[in-house]
């Protein structure tokens, strides 16, 4: 339990700002695990938010999104900016679990005060893995990161629901695994801003570029876009035969769609629906927090299952009694 | 908008009893798009159910759960039995968007009247998918079917929700994809009944299986569990060199499976858990839905959103107005 002094969360939001790892690993546990005190805490650190540039890493596993994320950190890094990851994909090598030389790789930055990686689970069915990792960007924001990157599959509904709250959302695909189709059919290409097509050493890449390129120009002059996704090739494991290459059109790619961002007439209009989504992550959160506390340990919902596995009764009006009782009318 | 009379819903709940396809159609098109009715109508569907046996087919994309799918179907016809399909992979063939010979493969079934296919999709992030999966299991219940499958790419938190829907799950991996492995870290090893060792004829199939075979073993002597989750090697597509191989022994090892449930002291504790789980979804929806329906259109939540872009309010004491103005304490 979090002491909040006259003050309110003062001091703590003072050490988040000033940069303190301490208090953000704290902090982002608590977003995890959705502490009541976290919306009292958002508040008086959202004032001190709003600078961070932040990108959102999607693509299967094995599509290369670690070792991708490792180069952008390196580049980052080398242009003096500070960089938070945040890895809600559970099979990141960020996220714990990681086999082979994953870790190993990117123990290189973890000794970088400049870096700070943090990885994000998902905890039981009631979700809250979507509001969680925006409370962790703000917090990641305000203690003063420069380049904020958050890592996920992109497949399910939390998934998406995350990919919306990058202002810069990558595609990573790789050729020839059925993955730009599957992507297409999913949905998760109407949602990138860029497309990284990795792994370009494989066979049959550039026709899959070419594939990709009349798809997207194809799509943007239909839909009267004025964002064209660029497909930008890369190779983010150097073999024997390749060395990394890339990297750095990525960072040009993302430097023109945030500037596209801020020059665009859309701006304010891309803004207000990241805003109107954020309010839908935590309304929906806080309300399935209010029903879920007053059921908890209820006796009466263990009544309720019994009844229903003796089908006296159905599960549909024990949740409207349910309801009743957690929300009087 | 759907009339009841006063005998409630009875004679659409006839048609469908009765199998008629178009109803159970027009009712699974209702809960997808989370009608108001479907409360009254589950109540009265409720009692119809309980006869299917229900398998999840999980896996990542290109595992071949589509062709398994469709040698199943051609199994469980062979003995007589009606089957229902529910595909919630957004990349499945059933799902629309098929490419190349997918959607040709399944034709062969979609003259047959003993099968019902059914796609299922997502519908913005207000979620809802894994309520709307529940009630199309029980709708294609009701109407008949002896068998129901439910395809799902198993990721992401929704996609967990529905896996649990389904009695026998079955985890569909490939050899040397590092798919076994993923997902290990991904926890959806954890939630499988049955493996299935899908295109056993590729490269390292032998040592996958006994890899697998092994971890699951030493998984169940540590966590004193009583139900060892077979591995069950498959080819499911033919090639030139390669037969359509072990379908019987997924359709034996699902068949074991249930008998377990049958049979186990635990049957109690398993079917409590899952009741358990459909409360949780059915009352998270309809928490959402109340919600939901007293912010639609407002004023309100637009004047908020214009204040949070101008800096002049934070979205977390917004989101306590809004939920002050809609659940009245």
């Amino acid at each position: 339990m979090l002491k909040r002094d006259e003050n309110g969360y003062g001091k703590l939001v003072r050490q988040l700002v000033c940069g303190d790892m301490r208090t953000a690993a704290r902090l982002i546990t608590m977003a995890e695990n959705g502490a009541t005190e976290m919306n009292g805490l958002m508040k008086e650190i959202y004032p001190h938010t709003g600078k961070a540039m932040v990108i959102g890493i999607t693509g299967s596993g094995g599509a290369g999104k670690s070792s991708l994320i490792d180069q952008l950190i390196y580049q980052y890094r080398k242009l003096g900016k500070r960089v938070g990851v945040i890895a809600v994909d559970p099979s990141s090598p960020f996220s714990g679990g990681a086999v082979l030389g994953d870790r190993i790789r990117f123990q290189r930055h973890t000794r970088d005060e400049g870096v700070y990686l943090r990885s994000l689970a998902s905890r039981g069915y009631l979700g809250g893995l979507a509001r969680a990792t925006t409370d962790a960007v703000r917090i990641m924001d305000a203690m003063g990161n420069d380049v904020l990157i958050i890592e996920t599959l992109g497949v399910g509904q939390d998934e998406i629901d995350i990919v919306h709250v990058a202002e810069t959302r990558v595609l990573v695909l790789t050729p020839g695994m059925g993955d730009d189709i599957q992507a297409m059919k999913a949905g998760t290409m109407e949602i990138a801003d860029i497309i990284v097509l990795n792994k370009f050493d494989l066979a049959g890449a550039e026709s899959c570029l070419r594939t990709l390129e009349a798809t997207l120009s194809h799509r943007m002059t239909r839909e009267h876009r004025d964002w064209l996704p660029p497909v930008i090739p890369t190779i983010s494991c150097s073999t024997q035969d390749q060395e990394i290459t890339g990297i750095g059109g990525l960072i040009t790619g993302i430097e023109s769609h945030q500037s596209y961002l801020t020059q665009s007439r859309n701006r304010e209009k891309v803004q207000e629906k990241r805003i109107e989504h954020e309010l839908g992550l935590i309304l929906k959160n806080e309300v399935e927090k209010l029903v879920f506390a007053g059921l908890k340990g209820s006796n009466k919902k263990h009544c309720l299952i019994k009844s229903i596995m003796m089908k006296e009764r159905d599960p549909y009006s024990a949740v409207e009694e349910l309801l009743s009782d957690a929300i009087p009318k």
